[in-house]
């Protein structure tokens, strides 16, 4: 894949450089110095539980099968309960005093809200006990180079969210490789933690390949996180090896007992 | 099918009353008696353009998509131009001075952000010009029979939209029939001016039944609008003849010129 698009180091440093220069022309300045395709190891001692984002988003889920959702989390000690907004209080208060965290979803599942609208979305769920926001950036502006509105887009989510851990859901099936690798590159001069495949609603989830190159291109200093479609242990895994850090199913029981879960997130 | 489910006017009037009581119970009263189910004869002169919601609601739909949707609906004269909040400015800008209105989606597809996110998206839509709010219900909570929390969600966007229209989306395809009137007397309730089918995100569009069991249910002074899957003049009749009173459609310009539109919303 790297070879199909010479994806060499050289290209990705112009990539980024080019983004910059595009940012800058519009008044924004980085912070921070950028890190871009930094070897990435996986860890295969760290359990796969603890990458499980426990997650039911479907918009028929009744409050008393959040309830499950959190139970199953505390007794397999996923990483977090990923519910859709208004569910956010509830998971927060099962889950309340232990380990595992509040993930929701911000302008979900199209990104077409306003920035002003993710940035409310995302005070009201921290204000709710919200510990992680997924967020899904404007997908058609990235697709016709409004590169600043889709950096303004995550950086005030990141602002917003105040330190908590924000995730960048790219929408990678709508996406050619070279917009994946611009959307990693804007995610990670914009402050975000995590750079995230699918929301599971867009018509394609995580592929092994898109995973390799979001890892190249973040380096070993950012979070990937897997998502749409995966449902069992062995794409977990190989989901993992292919340098994912964490994987978003609502099947996160049988990939951690080994058998196939159903059809769904 | 009104025999299958006995949805007689006894029922529909026993159902009103036990939903009434249900929001009393929650201290909600109501502001206007309401009538249901009064006869509705469909206006066979009104010309089918002017029914039509142009909708244009995909995530990769970049900006200049919506100049030609708004282009399309001045030419044809469509009621509303409908899109995703993040480019209601832009329509709202392109369709000033016309008669074609600019319609948004509010909570969407899935109606599980919470009622303060609804409510504030809905603010930030009419300051970006927006004339026409199509919110989500809160699907899992009308699901069990959580009618107060469903029907605040409606009414506070309801006053959050001051007097612009609402259209609430009851996305059918996940609710049985007499979830649908229930879905439908909440809304007239709260104080809604449209009832409508699906978002064309939730894996099923309109039917027949549901649009003439809607209208049986609100009656005459309440619209019913249609939308997902309508691709062709001959459908897009068939749904004003069983009691729609708005179309919405991507399909709008192939209804108006009678050929065969796209796969899409």
């Amino acid at each position: 894949m790297r070879d199909d698009l010479k994806m060499d180091q050289q290209w990705l440093d112009e990539q980024t450089e080019e983004l910059g220069e595009a940012l800058a022309q519009q008044g924004l300045s980085l912070a921070v110095p950028m890190l871009f395709g930094q070897r990435y190891d996986t860890d295969k001692d760290v359990p796969i539980a603890s990458m499980i984002d426990h997650t039911q988003l479907k918009p028929d889920t009744p409050a008393r099968e959040i309830d499950v959702l959190c139970q199953e989390a505390l007794a397999y000690q996923f990483a977090s309960v990923c519910v859709n907004p208004r569910y956010v209080a509830l998971a927060a208060a099962k889950l309340q005093g232990s380990s595992v965290k509040t993930c929701t979803v911000i302008g979900f599942p199209l990104g077409a809200s306003t920035t002003l609208v993710k940035v409310l979305e995302s005070r009201d769920a921290l204000a709710n006990g919200a510990d992680e926001l997924d967020m899904v950036i404007a997908v058609g502006r990235l697709k016709e180079g409004a590169y600043a509105d889709v950096y303004r887009d995550i950086s005030n989510v990141v602002e917003a969210a105040s330190g908590r851990v924000v995730k960048v859901i790219l929408e990678t099936s709508l996406l050619t490789k070279e917009e994946i690798v611009k959307g990693c590159i804007l995610a990670k001069m914009a402050g975000a933690d995590f750079v995230k495949t699918s929301t599971g609603f867009g018509g394609g989830g995580a592929a092994i390949d898109d995973i390799r190159l979001m890892r190249h291109v973040v380096g070993s200093d950012m979070g990937v996180k897997a998502s749409g479609g995966i449902r069992d242990r062995a794409t977990a895994l190989r989901m993992v090896e292919a340098g994912a850090s964490r994987i978003g199913a609502s099947a996160g029981v049988a990939i951690v007992e080994g058998a196939q879960g159903k059809a769904g997130y």
